[in-house]
């Protein structure tokens, strides 16, 4: 492999590799505190608690992670990028939101449904877009790049 | 990136995409039936048993991605995207099957493991074949393509 | 695709490709652990003890991917897919480990801290180089793989 092509192979994937980077070091510090619960035995509920918050986000990121890189190698890596980190940081929220609740009123299983189905749509846009160029010769990636670019801005209402 | 290359990477991955996409929206279906169990917390054993059916699946799930997508990259997007479907359609019958059966019977632990040994067996001929190319310089690729293809039909057998 | 631009695409991930199938290799190993062990419930204990070995490997399994890919992707496969090595060996050895374990001093949650530390700074220096090759023109990459290449030898040191 020469330098340039794989600066090349880089150029694509290097925010996706970031936020991935970024991922892991959540996950280290959920990991962190399971650990740190697991060691001092003394609070059952916690440690029932921080276990349950870290599995329902351990259940949740390979999806997560297959669903930013395939929107990202599809479309466009920035708005890709983008929709993950601001999915880490629902996730953070959820994580320390379950450690505070008490048993009676955990939030539920599930949480950034807002952000999985953009970067749903963006693969299907991505895909679509794809098999247009390839069927009928015309090609609109730059004008639906832009539009996700502002789309993904919508991300950050809350 | 040029819109040439970005949509010469699209190419070889969007079978691959697609089913992984699927997949998605499946995860998201076992998601939503805990979600719904946990809310409604009448039937603890209906928890109990979808809570377990969607640990099971989503255990095997990055297993099975690895192998989809490693299968895809070293040898043919087409096959592996077909084991890939077949796969779900597997995993959504354990699934239904784990729900209905009593606490006595459940299924094992694992499932589909005809298809993953399928993928498995597609990325060693993948990578025996680049390994034979670069150092023999010999190339079967499409011989075994062709055969992949044909092999990937007996998957159908029940 | 032509056969040349696909060999040119294996050629960069073979090792990753390898590594992942031993770790699915292994992955099958647990799960049919677990899947005996379900079958026969005559221990409980020993049920319970070898689900949670299999799960504390398989939360971490994720991530650990992720982390080898984007580490090989970035910089440079070879060390990439030694450390992947290393990580299994080590996994293999909690995974034992955790069985032969009485339940009052279970091994804690985490496991391959240092190998994990090795893989992500592989990364921030691949994406580092890549920054400063862009912005700079700069490019130490072969310097890089070369350090990278001893300093993986350095995992060895138990």
């Amino acid at each position: 492999m020469t330098v340039m092509d794989s600066s090349k192979a880089v150029e694509n994937i290097y925010l996706l590799v970031i936020v991935t980077l970024i991922s892991v070091l959540q996950n280290a510090f959920f990991a962190h505190k399971v650990e740190r619960e697991c060691k001092s035995q003394s609070h059952t509920s916690a440690f029932e608690r921080v276990s349950c918050a870290n599995r329902n986000c351990m259940d949740a990121y390979p999806t997560f992670l297959a669903l930013m890189w395939c929107a990202g190698l599809c479309l466009n890596q920035a708005p890709a990028a983008f929709a993950g980190i601001i999915y880490l940081l629902v996730r953070q929220k959820y994580f320390i939101g379950y450690l505070g609740q008490t048993s009676q009123s955990t939030p539920g299983y599930l949480f950034g449904k807002r952000i999985m189905s953009f970067l749903f749509l963006m693969c299907i846009v991505g895909i679509f877009n794809y098999l247009m160029g390839r069927y009928y010769g015309s090609d609109y990636k730059e004008y639906v790049e832009t539009i996700t670019n502002a789309a993904s801005a919508l991300l950050l209402i809350p």
